[in-house]
């Protein structure tokens, strides 16, 4: 079955996310066996999971089963399975399905929503990293619309409709623009007996500015779009605690919300910590800058599970820095099969983008900055092209047309009680 | 907000599947309040409920929000609230969102799985009658292929790739027909290291033959294009109990799977047995020739629920006569209103649909009979144009064409664990 010969040595990848998926591929024409491991069966195309938590996006349309995708690769193995742990001296990953023995091993945990420990944040708040994440999410708030309905208590009726996003990067920003559009684009009208008034998007940044690593000016823009849609932009707002009808800010003011989104950070997956290596900031496993750890050169890591140990900053744990992780881990294994060190990693920043809703986006692309119409035009661009797999490029743009020509939001179902 | 006025009287209906949400529709000019209550707060068109569970499209595909629907329904108001009980004498409907009384009420249940008591066959085997059943056997479906690929065990694999279906009705006939395919034109490329004789599709009937309710030559022809998609059809197999790994069939006989379909019975939802009021075949309401429960004319009963006490046969448990129900008890309503007695209830049959996969169907249409090709046209055709909204015809469509040109089954993710 396999391109490669009975005795080419095995490469174990850990995870199918961006860097995962990445890595296999770039091994596809290489003398190696490939063995790719995740719980799930499918890729999750994580930039669009805001987009199913605000109802435009069906969870099938962002999601694809590995298999599909790398059925061509004919020195590829997957299993669906859950890693518990390696076993760094005998060279094995331990999983729920059984021991998978390795000669090179690639770490493509990705990340885990990072609560920072505030109080009651973690269970009572709403992540966003995975598809149960966003679908939670969106039964919340349909639900929390419906109970408003019911509700003669205008208090209760207001904090089932006050909806908290906590955090001004990239997610915080995009969520809080859908959500004010599904509000008052779609759900207006299937509320009519509600009182818009009653509802509140507040967005909460800890420090003075959204989107920290973009230019000033479009933090400035971000900040304006998002006040155009009536969400409230909070500086220097930091929860300090979260009950689920209360969140409560350092410095003592409360906000009753029956809804809290925490868009404020990432961290490691938590299997990052349990391998007994040695991690730094956000839980990250510390590697050398040719991505291996230290002592265990047959071991890579890539994406948000990686910090590569450099005396600079850690890497932005997003998209790009895993494909091209992923890219230069792949390569060096390849150095290494036939014998040769590998090159150090260096990442090329292609920009950030972020959406708030229609024809509004703030973009530094190429060292180039700009806004408003052609920055959701190139927002829409990257993401469709980036998408994996023609069907769910094509379902996903069906779905935006539609709703841009109909001002819908076409999956708001209440599902998974 | 109503187009009724204050003192129009008040109809409850209860329950938003084809019955309740015709009821409501047939309504719509009439002068009285509508109040529609449904534990979910979406519609669901069930028979395409076994594409979901065989992978073929997307549970949003075939759901679509109440209050979308409804949206230009001025007399009407929609509440998601989950009925608790209906108290007769004080006429009103108790929910876990508050009492609702009413003038009218029409309770359109709906149906749910009969296991006839089978032991373990609730328990272990999988319904389908709801979103969550489907969900649950797609997921169950490749689940058993992701572990098969990993058990060395020759016997044990066999059982994870043997799937039983258990009843030869339309929905075990369809739901055989769409596994075989699955399996046979979409699994055997995603798992090349399986061997596909280890795979078995089995349909058992406890009579002799399929289709009970069509023609003996269609049910000879729905069975010989199942056995043409390697289905196994047994006649005389009655399942006597299933644990989950091994089916006992009447006579002793047993059978190692790991997944169960019950597609062998439906009755009237639970709620209809806990009224008080008269039940019939199948825990069905006994209602009048008007659907009025005897000494209490204000109360409609419509649907799987219902059982016209009239010394007939009961009225099958399908959409059309839901929908014709629907639109005579909104008849009787606004007759009532006026002051003036109901008309009795009389059921045109439509025909009936089955389809088994591609290019091949039975139907019977106005009194003709056919097979294959032009079954299959007749059969896409009147489920797009059944299927409630455009988008979701859109979406459907799109899906079915997908499939079709390119052999595929793309909603194939194992979610929720």
């Amino acid at each position: 079955m396999s391109a490669a010969g009975p005795e080419a040595p095995t490469v174990v990848i850990v995870g199918a996310g961006f860097g995962g998926l990445r890595a296999a591929r770039a091994l596809g024409r290489a003398p190696v066996r490939v063995i790719l491991l995740d719980r799930h069966n499918y890729h999750l195309f994580q930039p669009l999971l805001y987009q199913v938590a605000t109802a435009g996006l069906e969870p099938e349309g962002i999601a694809r089963p590995v298999r599909a995708i790398l059925r061509g690769q004919r020195n590829l193995e997957f299993r669906m399975a859950e890693v518990q742990g390696v076993d760094l001296d005998a060279r094995t990953v331990r999983t729920d399905a059984g021991d998978v023995a390795y000669d090179h091993l690639v770490l493509a945990l990705g990340g885990e929503t990072n609560f920072y420990g505030v109080e009651g944040a973690a269970r009572h708040g709403f992540g966003l990293k995975d598809v149960d994440d966003a679908v939670a999410i969106r039964n919340q708030v349909l639900r929390c619309f419906e109970e408003a309905t019911l509700e003669a208590d205008a208090a209760r009726r207001r904090a089932l409709l006050t909806f908290v996003v906590v955090g001004g990067g990239p997610t915080g920003v995009e969520m809080a623009g859908a959500f004010a559009e599904l509000v008052r684009v779609v759900l207006v009208k299937d509320y009519p007996r509600l009182d818009l008034a009653d509802v509140r998007i507040l967005l909460l940044e800890a420090s003075s500015r959204l989107l920290a690593a973009m230019p000033p000016r479009l933090s400035a823009a971000a900040a304006d779009t998002l006040g155009a849609k009536h969400v409230e932009v909070c500086f220097g707002a930091a929860v300090e605690a979260y009950d689920g009808s209360t969140a409560r800010l350092r410095g003592g003011e409360t906000i009753p919300a029956r809804t809290l989104v925490w868009a404020a950070g990432v961290r490691a997956a938590a299997l990052a910590g349990t391998l007994g290596l040695r991690t730094g900031p956000q839980g990250r496993v510390a590697v050398t800058p040719t991505l291996q750890v230290p002592g265990h050169p047959e071991v890579f890591v890539i994406g948000d599970a990686a910090w590569v140990d450099d005396g600079g900053p850690p890497h932005p744990m997003m998209a790009p820095v895993a494909l091209q992780m992923a890219r230069a881990a792949a390569r060096n294994i390849m150095l290494a099969v036939r014998g040769r060190p590998g090159e150090a990693f260096r990442f090329r920043d292609p920009g950030s983008l972020a959406t708030i809703g229609r024809r509004a986006a703030v973009a530094r692309v190429h060292g180039l900055s700009f806004t408003g119409f052609p920055a959701w035009v190139v927002w829409l661009v990257v993401h469709l092209v980036q998408l994996i797999g023609f069907r769910n490029k094509l379902v996903v743009l069906i779905n935006w047309a539609w709703d841009y020509f109909f001002y819908d939001r076409a999956v708001r179902l209440i599902t998974r009680r």
